[in-house]
């Protein structure tokens, strides 16, 4: 969480001069300027999703059920099946606004049960603010819990070296792609809060460079020691006993442990597996997909505009900027996600503790899964 | 080699008008603009070396020879020890410009070879330029043999697949990187000569975009099909069946086949070997150091300027900028190179043959490094 006093220590919430409006953080600006965004509709909170205003498993989950009650409030006179058909239209949109987070599915079928058969329109906008509500506080509550369990990890291997725990994560799984706290961040904040020395390597997480704008800005206002790299360098760190973990998030995790990331993600966990490096991945119950138990079969993979790839964004002389990289007419491919095989996966730490990337492990943990599974 | 009419089909040669004036591309321009660089002493050389004007295993170990050319000139007037001296200064300072290629050592200690015992200046000018040309007329020589042997794998793919050879190549090992062909490079367009259809995944290669520049640039000239990608999607597209072989270049290759190559190859080989997918060097024999056996304890690893990594190179309103991509104040690292373990390189394509990465494959190949194998 930020310590300076001008920013918001949550990413998503309800303004309080105006409890009609979703206050966000325009994360797209972040580190170089702070701007609250306010979105009023379900439509606007689509765009914030799809545009990445808003972005991170847990937060456009988050942002999704606000949406939800935003859609509430634009139908609140409507009545009966017209109105479930209204949510029904908010909650597709929104669901299309990324294809690869489960959060978003997941937020929004929860606001439909929720709101399912109240007709009256009041009624209805005061339960989808509430759902909402719980939504954002369980993300926090789950991202608290995280903390406690990683830190274990990192408590124990701190206990075994006696120095420095070095840390390497990729992209943003911080509290900023969460309401608070953070799922991969989550234990680095609760070790650094406990006393125990941490350093970070932060991967820049090309194209969209989540890494070395959100993480390290993040580290940075919270004071935890961390150094940022191109991602190329993750390997060579490993070979060379500069890192004792990996901890990643995940945008949807499979009932036996396949991890959907950041792009990237794979390549670390492969690299990780060849320098017997621990790799976990962290995540809320909410991001687990308890119907796939093949990933990277079944998993779809986000394809974004090639100018992030062949452009950059980045900032000069005050302004945010998106200058080229490659000739123009440079043809370019643009994957935001890939899949973890939950073979390379040490542990997953969820909300509940820790278990191993498999789905006995998993079920054991979520035994309300075990009816998912499609057999 | 480009078919643009405009530009050198060389990557360093003599000036046509001015023998004692070398020409190399600025590097650094590409491919935005088109500049040719007048390099007058070993000096100049030297910055233009360390500074990346010129860049690339093979070309900067011919620049290092034009650079001792050079030398031999400024020195003309001298005689005896004092020539000696000279040229050995010039070579010590062109040597340091880099620390982790081979072939800058390799260039030097070959003109001081050839230029030991000649008391006379002209006549040692002679021989400086006559070596100079020899190095350069090798190169070509070597990478279009290497083109030759790396043809026989990508025609035994075609001929076993049927359709189009995917290729995934990191940095710059075209002919940029050389005089003329380059050497992963080589292979592609041999095979796009031969009209076998190839497809080429270029990634990036951050920090300093040397697939993303040059790659991208080079094969978009010679009208060989590609596609950039970030460097984070290469492990995506091996799971996903889309790359059939890799080929990347080397800096220094070990005489057990440990290959050090731009940052980020050794994550490409390791999830090429997590896919069954052959991962191949291409490197003339100038790369080899026949007196190491270990790569990752060895080979000393460039650390380059941290604004590399916080900062990117991009073209932005017709000029070249260099705009934040992370906070100010934020500590980053920037290592240049990597080591691939030999045990991850399906094989090596030499002047010679393709040979396995193993010493005795290797000396096989090379009797000549058999003595200097240190036991």
């Amino acid at each position: 969480m930020s310590d300076d006093a001008t920013t918001s220590s949550r990413t998503v919430w309800l303004d309080p001069s105006n409890q009609e409006t979703v206050l966000v953080i325009e994360q797209r600006l972040i580190p170089f300027e702070y701007v609250e965004v306010p979105i009023r509709t379900a439509a606007e909170m689509t765009v914030a999703i799809a545009d990445m205003v808003v972005r991170g498993a847990g937060c456009i989950g988050v942002a999704a059920g606000y949406g939800m009650y935003l859609a509430a409030l634009e139908g609140r006179a409507l009545t009966g099946a017209d109105a479930e058909e209204q949510l029904q239209i908010a909650g597709a949109m929104l669901e299309a606004s990324r294809p690869t987070a489960v959060n978003l599915t997941w937020a929004v079928q929860r606001q439909l049960r929720e709101l399912a058969g109240i007709g009256e329109g009041e009624q209805r906008v005061r339960r989808a603010c509430e759902v909402a509500d719980e939504i954002a506080d369980e993300d926090i509550a789950y991202c608290a819990s995280i903390g406690q369990y990683g830190l274990d990890v990192v408590r124990e291997i701190h206990e075994r070296t006696g120095t420095t725990v070095n840390i390497m994560t990729h992209c943003n799984a911080g509290w900023l792609a969460f309401v608070s706290h953070g799922t991969a961040t989550a234990p680095m904040y609760a070790a650094h809060a406990a006393g125990i020395p941490i350093h970070v390597w932060v991967s820049e997480t090309r194209p969209r460079n989540q890494g070395a704008r959100l993480t390290a800005w993040e580290l940075g206002q919270a004071g935890v020691p961390h150094t940022l790299i191109a991602d190329n360098s993750s390997g060579h760190l490993m070979q060379h006993g500069l890192v004792d973990m990996v901890i990643v998030g995940s945008d949807r995790t499979t009932v036996n442990g396949d991890v959907a990331n950041k792009i990237g993600t794979y390549m670390k966990a492969v690299a990780a597996r060849d320098n017997g490096i621990p790799f976990y991945a962290a995540l809320p119950s909410s991001t687990f997909d308890p119907t796939s138990r093949d990933g990277v079969a079944d998993i779809p993979i986000e394809q974004r505009d090639p100018t992030e790839v062949t452009n950059v964004t980045a900032w000069f002389e005050g302004q945010q900027i998106e200058p080229r990289l490659a000739a123009p007419g440079t043809d370019a491919a643009n994957f935001a996600f890939d899949v973890t095989p939950a073979r390379l996966v040490t542990g997953i730490i969820t909300e509940r503790g820790i278990c191993e990337a498999s789905e006995s492990a998993i079920v054991a943990l979520y035994p309300e899964f075990a009816s998912a599974v499609a057999d």
